[in-house]
């Protein structure tokens, strides 16, 4: 048996690592690090980022909490090392300053991002303090956490798949084939979409944008199917699975909204 | 000095009470029954309800944590009795079953709501066993909290207005006034509305489906004025603010989406 | 299914109510209100407490989470009303204060209780503001709550069972019977110690201490027949069962210690 | 500002690596590794433990959480490599079981261990399974989480020391110096005793032990200087600092009891 799940992770952007420790797994589960490696390197790709398919890749490696291939039932360590690391340790140095000219401080906060309010909660009057950390470079770490989520939940026959279905105002046609259809053609999508007539329109979306110098935004779905009937709660506001899951969602970066089901259409939907 | 702020709720909805319990509120609050009534009976209103403004209204018990008008430190508790208990006191009765002829069980599951996951769930027979508690009659109890939480809001100047945006696919035009004179209007609206051709717009629409025996899905935009900076934190995935507001939402009854800005808006943006 | 059993208290020691709100109970347990008085009554037994047995008892009142005598899985509202409460309206208060002749603050804080750190932590200057709250009289919503969790155990066969070990320096011998003969005789007793012997001595030690104006300390066993094998984990410091029993214990009023199985005496044992 | 103090732990005794993360520190404390190690040594010492200060000493090194010296606000990893790592790579490999004659399973459980509940809770046939996270190792990773608390109680001129008080029956004396005077004589001494007569009579007790092939166990003591009043609460049962300090030192290994202030002798104490 295990417990609750729980976990906290913790990393800069560009310091030595991303680190998560992940409390409550049951033992016995098969786990190894390629499970996890493979929702990483899906993490790093995307259509426009960067035109290739990065050289590097993030590697989790388990320190903690498996043993000869199953989980052990006490905590799990995962660790993504930052591969920059040997270019930035001067500057994200934990121990003491670097001698000398010390590298500038970041002073200009961007808008849309954590760097304005976390500057003055926290204080910081260089905001690499609090870019480092408010990046969504730490989702990685979640990404890993999830890997192994996806594991435990594979126990019990859930599969969780996603698929983009909007880009810069591109949306994509209603999809009439079955789920595994459609994770089957957003993972062989350079932008994840299972229609290919809107995944065409997407990319010229992108390409519009990128040669404007602007960026676009859009919507994803994610799908759990073989869930058991009864997750959540309806007793006590807290346990809602519906908050849970929007939570969640909400808590990624540059996530401003999360729907279940018909979500807004159904404000929208003329008596 | 107060802590963290947690509360629970119970009650039925055709039991004989709601309950809250609050801990966590600083001690020398001023705060009356009053302060919280005016948010029940405004919860209580809302166009097509019944024809009428419902006779009966409810009203808040403080029965702990305050004393000659001011908060103790020590937790409230906030009771709202159901003025419909008395009919319903042996359908309802928490000892044994009525003798004689008992009520009749409730056993066909409405689509859309907690009814089949929640007899599933917990194994109940009676569907009432299930309703009872998923009604967004338990609302009322955290509008109770809310009314509270405000109050405390209120000694740092944060005020908290809402307004309806959109209801049957109704929606408002841009609103160029001061926020307190969109509250003016949203609170003098039948249907919270603060855009006259808009509200007369959603009226008739409510008429048409009501005449057809359909109900409308709607949108509301919910504002808080004189928050400080650094709410939340971007450390830790469950410390960020539009996670914990996207939970709140999403864990209100038939609330089926939540947004935070732009939302799903940035999405459809053509490039 | 229930969830992770919670349960936040409230209520004034003179105040009108004493709630307790319970989240996570499963569905389908048998409950009744009889089921908690027995431990209310037992909490108000106790030799030297006014010398004969209250007129008046405790009785808690279900008014959220049963129906026809089974737990719905939705949360429980208990309340225990103070049934002195009439005479302390006006001292006590939610309101504005009596008008007239205010009743006395309280002034001077008693060493050994709250009365002084509470003061300072709420800023209050009547310490029955502190005093009303950090009363033992609230741990009778605690046993109200324990006599719930004591029936969920009954149903896996765990009995809970306690006894006086020590009283003033006067301890027990070894009790070589069975363990719910040590339960019968600590219920017949007086002082709750199933050793007749120690019982009489510790008797003559609370008549000589009352006499001298003092009281006595004591010390208590509390065993658990029944327990599976596993409870808690030794993962995670917090799922430690030990740090969590003692944590439980150490919370009660007045209790400055706890030991598992031997304790301090391993401690003492000569090599 | 930080948050709520929380850290999980996560590691195995012969594993790579322990690894605490903590969330919640505030930014701007001063925090370097040699603040931690200099409590990870002095874990590492005591009587009898080998006969000599051993070689290899416990370094924590920390790889988010801090730059330049100060705490950014976001969380900190702490990891502690298990020196003696290499010559268990094989016994303790995350990947797949060594290929050949594998490791000797542990089968034998040990009294007073995790051994057999573990064995049972988690389905582990090898001990070894149990016995790698049960392990009072584990406390390594915590002295080092409680190395950052410290640093910052320090900013609040908090000071903590402890000091042995009994061991197999020898007990130190009233101290009648100052209570940095106690920890000065307690960090000079072998068993961390601040009364020298009673040290000598430990360290021959000790001995003994030894010799019949025996243990001993012992108490000690913990102060905390300079602590503002008002820390934990008496409104919730769960914030009472005496419950919260009790389940943090029962929740370490082999500890059995906690005692506040008088503890048990308040009832031992003759009328």
């Amino acid at each position: 048996m295990g417990g609750r799940l729980r976990f906290l992770t913790a990393g800069e952007s560009h310091g030595e690592a991303l680190t998560a420790v992940i409390d409550g797994l049951p033992a016995g589960l098969a786990l190894t690090e390629a499970d996890i490696n493979g929702d990483l390197a899906r993490r790093q790709r995307g259509y426009g980022r960067g035109g290739r398919m990065k050289i590097e890749q993030d590697q989790v490696h388990i320190s903690a909490g498996v043993r000869w291939g199953l989980t052990l039932g006490s905590p799990l360590t995962l660790t993504i090392r930052n591969r920059d690391w040997e270019n930035w340790q001067q500057t994200m140095s934990v121990g003491a300053p670097p001698a000398g000219a010390a590298p500038k401080a970041v002073t200009r906060p961007r808008p849309g991002h954590a760097d304005l309010a976390g500057a003055m909660k926290y204080g910081h009057r260089d905001i690499r303090n609090v870019l480092e950390r408010s990046s969504a470079r730490e989702t990685t770490a979640r990404v890993a956490v999830a890997g192994v989520a996806k594991r435990l939940l594979g126990e019990f026959g859930i599969t969780i798949l996603s698929h983009v279905s909007e880009i810069g105002g591109v949306r994509i046609g209603v999809l009439e084939v079955p789920w595994e259809e459609v994770r089957r053609r957003a993972e062989a999508s350079e932008v994840r979409c299972a229609d290919r007539a809107a995944e065409a329109a997407m990319i010229e979306a992108i390409d519009r944008a990128k040669a404007a110098g602007d960026t676009l935004g859009g919507v994803f779905e994610v799908v759990a199917l073989g869930c058991p009937v009864g997750l959540g709660s309806y007793v006590q506001w807290d346990r809602k699975l519906d908050g849970q899951l929007a939570r969640a969602f909400c808590s990624i970066h540059a996530i401003k909204g999360a729907e279940i089901g018909l979500g807004f259409r159904a404000g929208s939907r003329a008596g």
